[in-house]
């Protein structure tokens, strides 16, 4: 959600992106509302909320995620970087040090020869912020929110996110705890508002940016970074493939208030010239590292891929649609080996631990197409992640766990339940599914569906799903409508789920409408200024914005307001005649419907 | 679905309205497909499919609903309206006739003085077309496919949807004798292309049309029907309320290939300048028989808002937010009577047989909210339907069930289980449900969720909701989002209910997509032309069209062809190279997974 206000930071970022200037917001409309915060029991644990006025002097607070970008106290430079946050929480437990660090070298960013521009650098010509060197665990032990958790204790980022749900913090520690939640924050990126994914708390979305074949600028990257937080994403995967992987991701980092996820794999296959066979553990290994002492809060590993199941994908239709499972697939088959991800995974889970980098255990196997949901390919990876799963929390490692995919309905819901049976109730984080293959173009909604159904029966996160999905690169506008209609698919699951708090919001909404309280339903709607817009279209003057009908019926028509007419005429304030309504029929009920005495008489 | 093709025709009729020109679909581009014919038992009986030519030599059929108008054969004119193709079938079951019929009034088209240019006017007037007399049941017995089913008889439009549905002619017959399927054909709209709705058949989507306080011409008004019919409307509601309401109805029943459904109440509000209270049973009727002269298949009756359910409302959020349905409690409680529409239903039920229209019995009392959703008033209302379902059933008048609504997912399947108790499985026809309230300019999608859901459990047709839902009137654009968004949750439905031959679609475009075969992807399509218009915005190039990788991943991380170098790299035909993995996974299964030999080792 955003408005005027909060989309005017983002378009500092903004100049020259190829996308062109942000849509008029038409500043000074969406005046509705102001970034809050709620105070926690230390002076900089301070919790964002987004606090929207309406015109009956009433308040609406709601689940913020745009970052300090959306308030106006402060002020943000994407050249500086966000403020470190959680910098001296992270300090305090005096369980990590900071060390030199692994030398960035010109082909973290894809730049193969030795040339005059490339050679060592040092992060400071990578980022122009505050110059800070890489933190990990100080003795090679976890350094985990999980680890913390065990302990019982609770860490500020724990009573952050409490406070954030609106839960006990012990809620969280005991979610936590027992792995059915995760709290993704990398020593390394203290820049974040923490947040938690969990069936237990609200329902998150994850957006997608990174550039690609077709190249973009490391400054478009951060903005989608931005602009898909202002709607409402809850983490940002960065995806880069290109040029400046190792650059544009630190850009991102520093400017993000949400974690950040990647899969290491791509920038991995950069490194060998997009060679999966010379794909070795060593450079992968390094690649991690190098992430790691970066930022990055989770990472996708494919590490399910594993050779014998391989074949089981010779019959689909669709055979391997992931791109780190196909990778890993013809390297397993180049080398007729098993998957090095695979025999390397207790040292992987070493390494995360002294970071805190989060586990998303990838579905290189999942569907691509209906004909091929649920079958033996998928399930025999996803047993494989429940063993690592397993693994992985015995290192003290955060996981949660991928899904599918392309999905029928009928079969959604065989997936998280298998998913939480075998992975011990880890957080489920599903790309749709998408419920039809036949709608590219439209695959936002095609997955919207799925991930609505899913989201309700307990996967904890979405990864959305664009327009151009199949097709091509999302633009910003993608990235906004992937947003929307994921944050849709996240708040029906809360409702259907009776998550405590969340059908304030629609009653906020519907009360607005009943009342014909306009300006009030923009303000409160998950994209405030197209709703203004639409109603504009076809109503455009102030008046319009307190009249009793819409363009939609037009004063005769507007049940609406024959509804409130129907209360009004009888006299009386309207409490007073819902109570003689009310009276009128018990009544009713108690004469055996056989007669009626209208109200008022 | 439509094509460049398809909407050639319609850009005849969209002269000069607002909407302006057609989008251009780049001519020539869609020519993988044309319209094909399914040759009945009889000459005058040919069913329309959309046949889609694959690259690879192969055919696909699909469900049309476009009309004559994409057939390049036909020389279509909205002046002169299209064939009617069911005319020898009616006057050769000998049981109607034709006759004077009721006199056209300039009130009939919200016109009050009697102006030179109004006064008594006859059909010819209201449209240019081939002048025609109103046909009724020639001794009062119904005249309905129903009551034809009863009997036994396959008439000729049930052998029309049992070849487009892909069944037998006798379970159509059965579904529609049992009340679990209609077949809406008023004998006065003989242009149709019979259809079929019931849960045993695809899952069908109607489209709103109609003018309204923004005026809107009529030649619009026919634009948007057939608009929306290329799109894959199966139905379309006028639900027209403002001037020349009788003639843009009658524009658009002689020019749809599609049954067009109204509400009566509408109209009739409009005879009495928009007061409730001055409605009487005699203006009403009038105004139903003055439609189903004109020929509409099914109209809306909110007999279901009886007088004693109107207080149940008051501690609504929203109170009553259906039009007929606040009409209808306006009526009541201004005569503290009983509703004239409950009284008179049987009266009623006779005139409808008469004609074969088909009741749409409204949810009046349909919740507005998720906070009122599955209440008191909500489900009284339904009871009464159920009872009015049973009298409709007695006069052999075909009968289908609206439904909600505002319903949050977890309360959706109460609705469509209770509906098929209550109502002895007629058919459920639901707009949506939306399943948030939060989303204004999004509510295709709120409810797009909801409506694939309610229609896998077992509704029969989704009165579609469009982006504008709330703030105003659907222009051209709204229109075809709102049909795509709805087909795209009724094909939904089909997979997930097991329909026969409904996977075939996602099938062939799937393979398109993993074969790289774009040109198919794209005939394929919901909607070809976006779908090419996003491919092309990344990679505009024609050898794009071949190449095996988009822009999504580039070459290097193209998972299908990763996925298909795999298969090939261990050389013969993909077929060879299947049998050999699929034989070593048994190998490796057999083996106890110890054990795993590479394929062609």
């Amino acid at each position: 959600m955003t408005t005027a206000d909060a989309r005017t930071p983002a378009s500092k970022q903004n100049d020259g992106t190829p996308d062109g200037a942000i849509p008029d917001d038409g500043a000074g409309k969406s005046i509705g509302w102001h970034k809050g915060y709620v105070q926690g029991s230390r002076p900089d644990l301070r919790v964002p909320v987004r606090q929207v006025h309406l015109t009956n002097g009433k308040d609406v607070t709601l689940y913020d995620t745009s970052g300090p970008y959306t308030d106006p106290a402060i002020d943000t430079d994407v050249r500086r970087g966000l403020a470190p946050l959680r910098e001296n929480w992270i300090i305090a437990r005096g369980d990590t040090e900071e060390y030199a660090g692994r030398p960035v070298r010109p082909e973290d960013d894809g730049v193969k020869h030795t040339s005059p521009r490339g050679g060592l650098r040092n992060l400071d010509a990578v980022f122009p912020g505050r110059p800070r060197q890489p933190r990990r665990s100080r003795d090679g032990r976890p350094v985990t929110q999980l680890a913390y958790a065990r302990r019982g204790e609770i860490t500020p980022e724990m009573e952050y996110v409490a406070i954030r749900e609106n839960v006990e913090a012990e809620v969280v520690r005991e979610e936590i705890a027992a792995g059915r939640a995760v709290l993704p924050a990398n020593v390394n990126h203290p820049e974040i508002e923490p947040m938690i994914i969990g069936k237990r708390f609200l329902v998150k979305v994850n957006a997608n940016i990174g550039n690609s074949a077709v190249t973009s600028s490391i400054e478009e990257e951060v903005d989608k970074m931005t602009w898909a937080t202002q709607w409402g994403a809850d983490t940002v995967m960065d995806l880069s493939t290109g040029r400046n992987i190792h650059t544009t991701r630190e850009w991102v980092l520093r400017n993000s208030p949400v974690p950040i996820g990647t899969v290491p794999l791509y920038q991995a296959l950069e490194k060998v010239d997009g060679r999966a066979e010379e794909l070795t553990w060593e450079i992968y290994k390094d690649t991690v590292i190098e992430q790691a002492e970066q930022g990055v809060d989770y990472m996708t590993v494919h590490a399910g891929v594993r050779l014998p199941y391989v074949p089981l994908t010779a019959r689909r239709k669709t055979g391997i649609v992931s791109r780190g499972g196909s990778i890993m697939a013809a390297w397993c088959l180049a080398h007729h080996k098993e998957s090095f991800l695979y025999e390397h995974f207790e040292e992987l889970c070493e390494i995360l631990a002294t970071y805190d980098v989060t586990y998303s255990l990838g579905d290189g196997l999942r569907p691509g197409s209906i004909a091929d949901a649920n079958d033996e390919a998928q399930f025999a990876e996803l047993r494989t992640l429940g063993e690592l799963n397993t693994i992985a929390k015995r290192f003290g490692v955060q996981t949660m766990i991928e899904g599918p995919g392309h999905v029928p309905m009928h079969k959604i819901k065989e997936n998280i339940d298998l998913q939480q049976e075998i992975c011990e109730e880890a957080p489920f984080y599903t790309l749709g599914p998408l419920t039809t293959d036949v709608a590219p173009a439209y695959d936002h909604i095609t997955s919207g569906i799925g991930a609505a159904m899913i989201a309700w029966w307990g996967t904890a996160m979405l990864c959305y799903v664009t327009p151009k999905e199949h097709l091509g690169l999302p633009n910003r506008d993608d990235v906004k409508t992937g947003v929307i209609t994921y944050k849709i698919a996240a708040h029906a699951a809360d409702l259907a789920k009776g998550h405590p708090g969340a059908q304030e919001w629609d009653d906020a909404l519907s009360d607005a409408r009943f009342e014909f309280r306009w300006e009030d339903q923009f303000n409160l709607a998950l994209d405030p200024d197209t709703a203004r817009e639409f109603h504009d279209e076809t109503l455009p003057a102030e008046p319009a914005k307190t009249a009793h009908f819409c363009s939609m019926c037009g004063p005769k028509f507007c049940s609406m307001k024959i509804s409130q007419d129907i209360r009004r005429q009888h006299g009386g304030s309207q409490e007073e005649i819902e109570e003689g309504m009310a009276e009128k029929s018990k009544e009713f009920a108690a004469a055996g419907n056989r007669v009626y005495l209208p109200i008022a008489d």
